[in-house]
């Protein structure tokens, strides 16, 4: 039990950009990808909408959108603009989604509630243009240890009562890493399903020891994380699209070349198939 | 709103031990302290029992019980056994409460759920024990970035969903570090207070950046978690009881003389008060 496997375009950002990482993918007979912002800036937006349509790829996200905390009024429009012309962007990729990453606490801010109310504003300002050209937002729970500084949605029923609250056009992208931990991550799976809202499933692993909160993720099948289980789950919640691989690890894949790295995900991700059918 | 200043000797554990954290304290008019069992071990529990009982201390809490997963069955029988101990110490020094770290993923398996069920069943077998001798048993939720290593138990509903299961003798230990981020936390403070068994309140701060998962917890007042909103639902809840201070910080605070702790601890806590009253 396993989807197709995608490659999050951050796995392989140590030693390639979006061209590079592109045709090592399509060598490798991987043709879905969900590349950065950045990555797609630096080769042009229009570029990247070349290549993705003359190679036939699928973009299974663009990531990302969100951080709409700010202190400021002008500090939020400026978020809220940003995440318009990431909308924009995500349609000339022909992506899936856009992935929100909703951001933390603004400034010196201790008040998580009313970092909750802005994203949710935010989200608002932004939902007509994504619904009017038919972009949806997949808003992406993150680990709680980040919700002060990348993200105040930090459960996957948090980001499930926002979904229940916009209706059309919002969903969830579901990435192991966050919400591994979650006691209540089996229900919660099943409510995204009764509300066929899963958008994406992004996979990687939790290294024991994580020697950093950010850059130290591990590949599957090196650390505890139960990815066949989850994505039975999953399965059963009614999403069978891909598998998005989305490593973070400056000490270690980051460090090794882009082959090294493709070669490794399909034997894992193969592995995870095998013990799916087991 | 604060409640009295109480120490956990993990805080001042850089300089400090058990004797001269007492002497500490009893010298800056803080009566209140929460030991760790090597420090305790360290002086011997017949002498750490006479220190607190001719100086007047309270013991705000045992640190630490639980630890209940293990790969095999005399793994289990072996921590079941040192908890049954953990209460008779924590009878010995007349202390609130035995906190209990529950434990994480045993050896390398990947099954939290599995985990869940070895931690009731530890619970279950030394509460007939902690019972009989009065000695309550506090579950300490640990943040899910030690859902791997040290706790399986990482929201204050899920430990309330066992004290429910269990009945009398089981409570709660709300350590600020560990559910500062959880939406549902005002829901579940105002629950533990209904079911009247909040044991503890442990205060200390998040740190942005954070630098090591966990050994860089902050003085209160240098991170970003609301410590006087929270106070304020804990009290709302019925809670009256100390503050305990519980610092990991291998790299600032452990490194600083005993007395400058302390100080600190004092000056920051005086300030949480004054934010109370405002």
């Amino acid at each position: 039990m396993a989807g197709e496997l995608a490659i999050n375009l951050a796995t392989t950002r140590g030693s390639w950009g979006f061209a590079e990482a592109a045709d090592g993918c399509l060598q490798r007979g991987i043709s879905a990808i969900a590349p950065w912002r950045d990555q797609v800036a630096a080769v042009g937006l229009a570029e990247a909408a070349r290549i993705v349509r003359s190679e036939g790829l699928r973009v299974t996200g663009l990531c990302r959108g969100g951080m709409f905390p700010a202190e400021t009024e002008s500090g939020r429009q400026a978020a809220i603009d940003d995440n318009r012309r990431a909308i924009d962007e995500a349609a000339a990729l022909g992506a899936d989604c856009l992935v929100l990453v909703v951001g933390g606490l603004p400034g010196s801010s201790r008040d998580l509630s009313a970092a909750r109310t802005m994203v949710e504003n935010g989200i608002a300002a932004m939902l007509p243009h994504a619904r009017s050209i038919g972009m949806p937002l997949a808003i992406e729970p993150l680990h709680p240890m980040y919700a002060a500084d990348r993200a105040c949605v930090n459960t996957l029923d948090q980001a499930l009562d926002l979904c229940a609250y916009f209706g059309e056009g919002v969903g969830v992208a579901i990435d192991v890493y966050h919400v591994w931990w979650d006691p209540k991550l089996p229900t919660a799976i099943a409510r995204a399903g009764r509300m066929n809202c899963i958008l994406a499933h992004h996979i990687c692993d939790w290294l024991v020891p994580t020697r950093d909160l950010l850059l130290d993720r591990g590949m599957m099948g090196d650390g505890v994380i139960d990815l066949a289980g989850i994505r039975q789950m999953i399965e059963a919640a009614g999403y069978t699209g891909p598998e998005e691989v989305e490593i973070f690890s400056r000490d270690n894949w980051w460090r090794q070349p882009g082959e090294t790295v493709l070669a490794t995900c399909i034997e894992r991700h193969a592995n995870l198939q095998s013990q799916g059918r087991t």
